[in-house]
């Protein structure tokens, strides 16, 4: 195996932060901007965004949520109003001051002193407040709620270390804002969209995730209740890959969102709010990523299959074409994962083999490379990009007829989706501890040695307030954190290593980005 | 005719920008943000906006352009680069100079001043300039040319005077970026993308237009051509709903765009943008709404047919549902201008009668109106917005057999897309006037007196400079403006009556939003 020259510089193993931003840039998906700490998404990059983007809206549309825009700017008071919420934002907001630029006599430009505003605006770093006055204007009886709307948008925070993807000053994201009656009801859509990301994550993303509850320290600022979907990275640390909040009656009071009841009462409406971003596909690059480059699952792959026509600048490159062209057709008229397949034939100039690299590292599904051989005798070479090297250490092409390929593609394509979903369940799952009953224990496996220490899941007594506290401490001081509690875990027996109590509840603690 | 009580309470005839306002917020389409010169886009408004960008990006994808995305804020130094283009923004951008809020002491919040940015950054009024940047790094040889991108995005210009989707402070649009190795090159895509436009606005939007090149005085800053779609609203004034500019090698000599060409030696790339806003919804409204709403031509709009079920809170309503149901799931199941028919089945409590009356502000193309009596006699009762009205001033309702309109409904559809087109171009075409042969006449034709005075078709010599200035003033006094030179008109004769020179060719002048 050592015998194998992978497409990148730099493995897993080597250096994890090094070889994801060298997937980024070798895959073509997004560079630094010279704007600090936003980034360019490129057309690969966007096109996976693009691909959750329509997934995820569908999923959206189909809840019964309307999409909406709002304002990019939003004025300063909003944020006073909801003092627990600015207390958490307060620090990393992009403010503006000034609303024309003049010459400042030396070639360059500044803002003009006389175009300051008289009262700031900041860039939305989330949409509560500014969702949440229109909402008061919206909702006036039980016959308007549940209000249930959603906005794809750009926000921004002020972020001081930033990392392609994972954490930029300006992200892209989905940020649904939804009203209701009562508790219950709002619960009952946190609930929902928790579902719908985990499933998503799952589905779509082939992602494993663990959906729960994130512990008091961890909740959104001011929610009364925060759940997240966490995903583990290939070098066992989690991502949070999504949140939802129950946000009480707090929001809903500061913004005046109430309604008449049936018994003509005026109450304060129950609010939600839930979001992913672009996060996300930094979520996908660390979960199937390897030493050639990005994989990328199917269902969200811009193409799904790639022909390579191996053109030689002669007479036969016409045939040659058409015998793609033909294949193309066969594969565009079948249907994969619930839509029809998605195919490039790359007509660029340049020679197939340099060619197929660049699509290797991009993390197409499939690679067809077709020669003039191929064309005469109907058939195709097929690479597999999750199984991308033989036992010789070459690129495992394999021979098949073009009629008996096109036929199967569909079958082909869904079980690449499913294969990369198994392959990261087992890693993430093989990489689960359960057996540390001490914090001594928990200290020795997260020791500066061990380079994947993974996720360790616990007992715990569900401490809050000021005990809480001391144990987020103790955690901090191990550079881990608090995951969430799983929905689904079993009743929790034993001993919370942390407060000494009886544990009531599971939780997974983790190194984390 | 005077019977009729229509759902506005303000005709286009009274007052056309009271009736605009009123349409749009009728049509729950949008409103006021409380933030200055920026809108909320309401579900209505923006499900348009969705099916708007859905379809032009099926055109820009066909036409091999990539999307991507860009930074929200530009660094000043940007803009200095390029001298003229700022010339042309400078005077309207949101300068963000803090990235940090603190507490003032007095509850309130203020940018914090340790936080000041040493350079402020500009959000984005458009995106050259970033977009340069990111272009000068991936253009290296002349294999890699044409470079076709483009991107959805918000942007911002202050203004001063605001109108709902017309001009806003924020909006959203698309920017198309591309460069090439020569002039013939992005001439050919300027005029592409022109083409692309004008297929658009007279395709699913229903709005005739008239596409060419405008003056030099109305090119786009830094441009050496700007192209333009041109609409006539209702009140006889012209709506510019799209352009697109060849920038010449301006751009790319300020962002260092250029390439090795086959002989090795550096040139300078040819670049393009075009454009189109949440400004082409006005055009929509101004040129489709009557005084009962809004009228959505059926390609844009979200629901093409609303079945409303005439509920009693009975027994009955059960079997009632089932029937609706039914029809609905036959209608989906038809394609009409090449797409499955789109039919809500609105089930919201709430007198059907009411419930029609909002359906007719937002425009709906057809709307069922389905009780008990139908359901037995497997009828159903269908209103067309395009012909709302019967003889005796009453809603103009069609009888018919169930299996008879299902099985005609895409024929009705697409009979009503292009039945808006032509009653549009019909009232566009007898607005255009061509007898103006002195500037008397041209005043006496745009005198206070008349209402709707239309466009008017002159002669032109095509001045330039000193001269296209001095014409440009007596326009002005008349509150005129040119809007574009037709790229498809009959070679031009006589006199140019602002200059006495031989025309050369032909151009429009009209009142603008």
């Amino acid at each position: 195996m050592s015998a194998i020259r992978h497409a990148l510089s730099t493995t897993r193993e080597d250096d994890f932060a090094q070889w994801y931003q060298e997937v980024i840039s070798e895959a073509e998906m997004a560079e630094e901007s010279g704007v600090r700490g936003c980034m360019v998404i490129r057309p690969w990059g966007f096109g996976i965004w693009e691909r959750i983007q329509r997934l995820m809206d569908d999923r959206i549309k189909a809840a019964g949520v309307e999409n909406c825009y709002f304002p990019l700017f939003i004025p300063l008071e909003y944020f006073a109003r909801e003092a627990e919420h600015v207390e958490g934002f307060a620090k990393e907001m992009a403010v503006v001051t000034h609303h024309r630029l003049i010459a400042d006599g030396k070639g360059g430009l500044i803002p003009d002193p006389e175009a300051k505003l008289e009262e700031p605006l900041v860039v939305r770093p989330t949409s509560e407040t500014v969702i949440g006055s229109a909402m008061a204007r919206w909702v006036q009886s039980w016959r308007d709620l549940p209000l249930l709307t959603n906005q794809w948008a750009n926000v921004v925070r002020w972020e001081m270390r930033t990392r392609m993807f994972l954490r930029t000053s300006e992200f892209l994201w989905q940020e649904g804002h939804t009203a209701h009656a009562d508790r219950e009801g709002a619960m009952e859509e946190t609930l929902r969209a928790l579902e719908m990301y985990r499933e998503f994550a799952e589905g779509p993303l082939a992602m494993p995730v663990i959906a729960g509850e994130k512990p008091e320290n961890e909740r959104f600022p001011g929610a009364v209740a925060t759940y997240s979907i966490e995903a583990m990275m290939q070098d066992g640390k989690a991502l949070q890959a999504g949140t939802t909040h129950y946000l009480g009656t707090g929001f809903a009071k500061a913004a005046g969102i109430q309604y008449q009841d049936k018994d003509g009462a005026q109450q304060l409406c129950h609010t939600t709010s839930w979001g992913v971003s672009t996060r996300l596909i930094g979520g996908v690059i660390m979960t199937h990523g390897d030493d050639d480059g990005l994989r990328v699952p199917p269902q969200i792959a811009p193409h799904q299959i790639v022909i390579l026509p191996m053109l030689r600048d002669n007479d036969e490159d016409e045939a040659l074409l058409a015998y793609c062209e033909e294949i193309r057709r066969g594969l565009c008229s079948q249907s994969a994962l619930g839509e029809p397949v998605r195919v490039l034939l790359d007509k660029r100039p340049g020679k197939a083999t340099q060619k197929r690299w660049g699509w290797v590292k991009k993390g197409v599904p499939l690679i067809l490379e077709i020669g003039g051989r191929d064309a005469a005798g109907g058939q195709v070479s097929v690479l597999r990009r999750d199984k991308l090297w033989n036992e010789k250490a070459k690129a495992n092409f394999q021979a098949k007829s073009k009629d008996e390929f096109v036929a199967q593609a569909s079958e082909e394509i869904e079980e690449i989706q499913r294969s990369l979903f198994e392959e990261a369940r087992a890693k993430r799952d093989a990489n689960v501890v359960r057996r540390i009953d001490s914090m001594e224990a928990l200290k020795e496996h997260f020791g500066e040695d061990k380079r994947y220490p993974g996720w360790v899941e616990l007992g715990w007594s569900r401490a809050t307030g000021a005990e809480l506290e001391d144990v987020i401490k103790q955690l901090k001081a191990l550079k881990l954190t608090f995951r969430n509690t799983p929905a689904d875990a079993e009743p929790a027996s034993g001993t919370c290593i942390f407060t000494g109590k009886p544990a009531v509840e599971t939780i997974y603690v983790a190194r984390a980005y």
